[in-house]
């Protein structure tokens, strides 16, 4: 539960990942056609947690998550945003990145779960940039240390102002004993190509690099000087809008509150449902089918907005996990069941595919996307048990095929007289939600037969029983109702026996068989490291540097190196 | 220094890596025409330090040794050899992994080294396949589990009988809370490609896959019952031999014990030198030039054998750098000089190059490839120092782009009438030694401005001073004899100050931009996941399954995953 992470200083039971412009009191969201600024003015007195005050604009979670609303507030009601100007709104000082006795105060899970929800937001602000045409500029004035530099690196397009003092650093590792933990040191090697043994003097110097050199070691891109800056950045602003294809026209949807209900044991939305069995240390999602067909036309589809079942559920879902991530340590597996008709599913799949290229399907196929890969990174094991009832089928088959593993009954269960299950495939399978490596989840199931991709595509849209699906290597195991349930308690109970930690790392590596993108490299390369040096003395013992600092002592270390 | 790791069983101060077939207790290697048996049948009273007992085939860094050294004797002394029988000696054991007693007993320390200095035996075994045609069939009787199994997975080919009894498995999760941590996951999901959900039930089985299932999912590519086994094993090394282009009529070169001299803060080879400063802790590295002029023939150069200066250099170099990573823990940095005339290093580079389809030629530049790989994975930071009487050109140019960051004197020290120092190129620094993510290190250094990779080839052979070099990007600094002493003692001062674990982890981020292979996956990814876990309590506190494992007593794990 969260107050184990030290008490929310809201009083609240829970870390909520749902907010609105209007409560926002870190963020400033203005738009003024084709331009979105996006400023960052963090209230000092409006930290997630007791113990720490935000100052020079340093982030905890709760800062982060106005930003990841704020950045799905452009893509869904803003749909005439091609430009995000990133901008800080203190006088000297862009970012200090995260806040340091927040993360010195901070459990080690928080601090894992802290660094993953930011890199999420992050990668998202590229994937912003690549599948909708929503570019970001990065405005640097003042200060822009660690995690501001961080953020800065997510955008397409860096503007430092060159006056003297405003600069860009990672001083993490002179400063605290720990990476810059938000994609820095992998976006200055493989986004910005910052020469290596420049990266190693610019990580390795707390004051940073300022104008010129910054330009020269392709820290940022351009360099101003602060008479231009202005007509610099409405310069690239228009340049960079001219390469969008977003619609010039289209009126945006409002993203509506989610209708959450919250007991002891569960956490109910519209389409989905989250049962916790913490005795067994698992918690169940169930994800509802649409009851109705699809509409008819896309004015329609715009005409319903939140409330259109693809992403009502992709919202419900993504703050289920969320919620299940920070708040619940102590659940080891999540299963996902369904319910309904696969029929639907696969006719909502069909419409968002027929208009593909219309902005507000395109957006809702890239927050699948995200939903989808939040899953991947989440770090519980994932079972999907596909049952009579259940309509797991095409966008829905992904979670299936993101599953650790996967449990299909073969017929039906005594005393249950609904259908045998059956799994079906959509075009969505195919390429709509590659993973981090770039892979679709059936390319990465298939990494050592490929031809299984092309087999398994031919059989789009039919109902596939257990047999069939197993066959087909779309399951992991097909049992009878003898086995059934004998054999998916004897699996939880293993699970929830394990070691939480080696499971975790199991299942980092498991997942992402193939190829490393950026993105990939991100989250396991340098986050694995990160999470070793966050348990390490040197930077959170007694005498470590992130529990020191700030308070005049010098750290001690531990000089061997591992 | 290893006595802080445990006591060594011999009585030694320092773990040594030198050793040859006459006196190795665990492996026997037999070499019948072109095949080679290399028998593992671990000396269970040999382990490397005392306070546990080799049982089962288990083994520890006194055994990988032995492999190690046995790998690099078929290279050398037996070119003639193509295909590579790995087997136990052992009736129903092939190989039980890494001893649980020694990893449970060690140091962090320790068993990261291990760990690392396994997963490059075990890439060596890879790399003699893609190289140097020498493939490896693993034939495994017995039991076959964790470390035991990584082991064959480096194999080109894995045969196992199929005897109702004999398995492999990588039981690291289930049995000590710990990741396979010498490839495992990696090469069964990049390699082997079993899919992912089979992969996982593999790894959370303790008693692991037999027969049938084994091949069915990938584990094995061959099963054989009892008595075909001989006759299967026999078939499948002649067609492996015959895919090699090793010689069939070349007499191997002795590979002479290394002349080495130890002093309490020095090492001393024929043509490396370390000195240890352990007060700023660092160690200096000289390198020296050849003193003659390269053998007019190959025959010269295969009478010299291990005496042909780059295959001698190579192996000081090797064994000096796997010295101080396990012996000299507290050393921050590495510095790197080299003495001697750079046209003379360059005209042995010219010879290599211009007989480099000779197997022995070939055998020297794939040994150089692994000791600079050798030098990329080592936890210090490397700084290269090019001074007047320096001779960094071509081969060793490589150690200058391997560093960290690189200091090159523009003119004459005070004092030292020596001309000002140059840095050289070969054709060796465009191919011949590619890093683990699969560039040369120029490509890498030049990921972000990939045309200097072509400029700088433009100047093979010249003889670039300080100016020259700066100015094509080739070193991090040139300094004039003002500044030289003064910044490169900051710089040392500066390292010594910061955290040994940051600095491990930074650098490992920092050295591999760009593409990832198998072989940076398993360093990247899933070691830094294991280096994770082996600090956290659930495996090495005191109720840890790695610590108790073997006493009966269950593990007490904290649930809360992370």
């Amino acid at each position: 539960m969260a107050q184990a992470e030290g008490k929310l200083a809201n009083g609240a039971m829970r870390v909520d990942f749902a907010t609105e412009p209007a409560r926002y009191r870190h963020w400033s969201l203005a738009v003024d056609g084709e331009i979105a600024t996006l400023q960052m003015d963090v209230d000092e007195k409006g930290g997630l947690f007791e113990g720490y005050e935000l100052k020079l604009n340093s982030y905890d979670l709760g800062v982060d998550i106005e930003l990841a609303d704020a950045l799905e507030r452009i893509r869904f009601e803003h749909p005439q945003v091609r430009v995000v100007l990133l901008r800080s709104g203190k006088p000297r000082v862009f970012c200090a990145g995260a806040n340091i006795r927040m993360l010195a105060g901070a459990s080690h899970a928080h601090k894992v779960n802290f660094c993953k929800f930011t890199n999420e937001t992050r990668s998202a602000i590229e994937d912003a940039s690549e599948g909708s045409g929503i570019r970001t500029i990065c405005v640097v004035t003042g200060s822009c240390a660690g995690g501001g530099y961080e953020l800065a690196l997510a955008a397409d397009h860096i503007i430092l102002v060159d006056d003297g003092s405003s600069s860009v650093s990672l001083p993490e590792l002179p400063l605290l004993a720990v990476l810059p933990g938000t994609g820095g040191l992998t976006r200055v090697t493989d986004k910005r190509k910052v020469r290596r043994d420049h990266a190693d003097v610019f990580c390795s110097t707390e004051e940073g690099v300022k104008g010129r050199r910054a330009k020269d070691w392709r820290l940022v891109d351009e360099v101003a000087p602060h008479t231009k800056l202005e007509a610099m950045v409405a310069e690239r602003a228009v340049a960079f809008a001219a390469t969008s294809d977003r619609p010039r026209e289209a009126a945006g949807i409002a993203l509506a509150p989610l209708d959450r209900r919250a007991g002891a044991d569960s956490r109910a939305y519209t389409f989905v449902s989250v049962d916790y069995s913490r005795a067994d240390r698992t918690a169940t999602f169930t994800l509802r089918a649409p009851e109705a067909a699809p509409p008819d036309t896309l004015e329609a589809m715009v005409a319903l907005g939140s409330a259109f079942w693809p992403l009502q559920l992709a919202r419900e879902l993504d703050d289920a996990i969320l919620d299940l991530r920070l708040n619940e340590l102590d659940i080891a597996a999540i299963i996902f069941k369904s319910e309904g008709d696969g029929e639907a599913v696969l006719a909502y799949d069909a419409f968002l595919d027929a208009h593909k290229d219309h902005w507000l399907a395109r957006e809702i196929r890239l927050k699948w996307k995200r939903v989808l890969k939040r899953i991947d990174l989440t770090s519980r094991s994932l079972v999907a048990l596909v049952e009579p009832g259940s309509c797991f089928a095409g966008t829905l088959a992904e979670i299936v095929f993101a599953a650790d593993r996967s449990y299909m009954l073969i017929g039906r269960l005594e005393g249950d007289n609904r259908p045998p299950p059956v799994l079906a495939l959509s075009a969505a399978n195919f390429g709509a939600y590659p993973m981090a490596n770039g892979l679709t989840r059936l390319e990465s199931r298939f990494l050592g037969e490929p031809d299984s991709v092309g087999k398994v595509r031919q059989r789009i849209g039919e109902s596939l029983a257990a047999d069939a699906a197993a066959e087909l290597g779309l399951v992991t195991f097909a049992l009878d109702d003898i086995d059934w349930e004998d054999e998916i308690r004897l699996f939880l109970e293993e699970r929830a026996s394990f070691s939480a930690d080696a499971l975790t790392g199991l299942e980092a590596n498991l997942r992402f068989a193939g190829p490393e993108t950026m993105e990939s490299k991100i989250f396991a390369r340098l986050t694995a490291w990160q999470n070793w040096i966050f348990q390490r003395p040197n930077a959170i013992g007694e005498e470590g540097a992130l529990r020191l600092y700030g308070t005049g002592r010098k750290p001690v270390f531990d000089t061997r190196r591992v």
